[in-house]
């Protein structure tokens, strides 16, 4: 089957692009000597994340156990969730994920800690426990190297557990010098940090000025979207995901509707003005999104696309449209070669 | 089981809330001998649409195709798609729908009434086709009484059509002029407007206003949300679906993380302050949102919760947040009574 006999909305995936993306970042991580260890988040695809690991990635990253459980019945054997797992379910489950591939967490709290460890005291396992910190993002993560000291030595004492390193979201400038610090206050108590893990897909090009970081996890380079070509990781030629849309009605002269709304592209704006780029039509602002509808003004271009015209759209933040369809089109020129089900989609928990 | 052992982050609906909700529209409107035709893109589940017939609503309306289709499998009869249903693949659905229950449509061009027309004709019953006007959103329908009267009389030419109608979304101030202008230059030609389709669910309790409507659309009043509270259709007390979360990280002594990001309380901000209300702290604000990690500023109460703390979260706009959940558990009284897929959800095309 041809693309264009693709009814509308679809996400399609260019496969070569894909493949692309997917080997740039692999060999530029490998030269730097880092571990590549990409967030699935992006795509929760298996497939794809069977093709990172085969291009040289240790292992993936989930953000949710949901996630990962799909990953790991789909065969993935070294996942790292980078979440604090709170909750006698949730905790359970883990121990159980946790039997049948290697898995790593995080944490930024005693209470997190304790939690694991209560869970993994029967296990016959050491469950690795990174801390996370905050390097800037003003998310989750400890706030000072003391505190992350603190925790490690904790992690380090409770059974079950075994204290595995440091994690933080994004790599920044930040990162190294927290490192560092860390490591000093946990030296006299015989403690190392095994492994830094940074985030990021912006950073993942500038991994040579992290030199602490020991593993790398990128999510958004693997499709690329709007944002990333903003921030300067991502071409629009190298961007592998398009949605492509129907115009639906064409009331004025220069307003134009699509058949894609907020349940298709998300309300993300990432900071861009309008919610896509129309690749066809560069200049015109998809300016409105009701939840079916896609709202543009073309009135920077000379003509509009008629009632019926398809067009393509790179849209702002790949990872959450990706999210919001039930499946993904791979095509290689323009021919369909697979559609995958978005299996770890909607795994909320 | 109860609903605080239920695992977060979790979308519960109050049943005892949702079958009061859906009885008190169905009442005013009845009181206003208006039709009701309630839009399930806000639930999306095939029992709430047999709940919404069974309290007197003539139908439903479906936003896609593949909506109108899960819930014609589920037994809905009675479904008005008030879209422009475009393409080969699209009218071919359509046309076999139309065979297995009572579908009317939408159009705003000839475009769509021409590609209608010649999926229709060998059809053995006429396919009911209202003309969309805008009364003010700015987004689909034709402009002007005179292109509508021109569509109505295309629709009613050609073959394997009825003209059945105008519709709007929402129903406002412009809606009776515009309704009445058509009718007048409707008259000669023979040609009756029979039905008048208007929508919203703030416009619901104003219909009194808009005698030229027939029948009503409304959608999100069955769950309500804090869009809806803040435009004065529902109160707080009235908001049927709830998001909980987990307070899994407290990095400070004002910031709090929730486990619930954009891929759970989507982007949406209607105009709102912050991504969606906390019930048990009505004065902390959600001031940012990454895909899984809601960030909360605390800091207007004196205390704020601790690491593994359940809140009750009040959406934005709950139509999106349901798409967002694989399946809603319907509680009363606290207790779990029925979980429901959200069937319909992600039928975009």
């Amino acid at each position: 089957m041809e693309v264009e006999q693709l009814d509308t909305p679809v996400a399609i995936v260019d496969l070569d692009l894909l493949e692309e993306n997917i080997m740039r970042l692999q060999s530029h991580l490998d030269q730097c000597g880092i571990k590549n260890r990409p967030h699935i988040k992006t795509h929760k695809i298996p497939e794809i994340a069977h093709m990172q690991i085969k291009a040289g990635a240790v292992g993936i990253t989930c953000q949710k156990l949901g996630e990962a459980e799909v990953m790991a019945q789909a065969g993935i054997s070294d996942i790292f969730i980078p979440y604090n797992i709170i909750g006698r379910s949730k905790l359970e489950r883990l121990v159980n994920l946790s039997r049948r591939a290697k898995i790593s967490v995080t944490a930024d709290s005693d209470v997190t800690v304790q939690g694991l460890s209560q869970a993994m005291a029967l296990s016959e396992t050491e469950l690795p426990v990174m801390v996370e910190f905050d390097s800037g993002l003003n998310r989750c993560g400890v706030q000072s190297s003391q505190e992350a000291a603190g925790l490690a030595q904790l992690i380090h004492q409770l059974p079950g557990l075994h204290f595995a390193g440091l994690m933080t979201y994004p790599s920044s400038d930040k990162t190294a010098p927290f490192v560092r610090e860390t490591q000093k206050l946990l030296q006299p108590h015989g403690l190392q940090v095994e492994q830094v893990s940074g985030g990021g897909s912006k950073a993942a090009w500038q991994v040579q000025y992290f030199p602490e970081v020991t593993e790398h996890r990128a999510g958004t380079y693997v499709y690329g979207d709007r944002s990333g070509i903003k921030q300067g990781y991502a071409t629009l030629t190298q961007c592998a995901l398009k949605v492509i849309a129907t115009v639906v009605s064409r009331p004025t002269a220069t307003r134009g509707i699509l058949d894609t709304g907020s349940k298709v592209l998300s309300s993300d704006t990432m900071g861009l003005e309008g919610y896509g780029l129309i690749v066809e039509y560069p200049d015109a602002v998809i300016y409105g999104l009701s939840e079916e509808h896609g709202h543009v003004d073309f009135s920077a271009h000379q003509r509009a696309p008629a009632v019926g015209e398809r067009v393509t759209i790179i849209p702002n933040h790949v990872c959450v449209v990706s999210n919001l369809f039930n499946e993904i089109v791979g095509v290689r020129n323009s021919r369909v070669e697979v559609v995958w089900p978005v299996a770890a989609r909607g795994m909320v928990r």
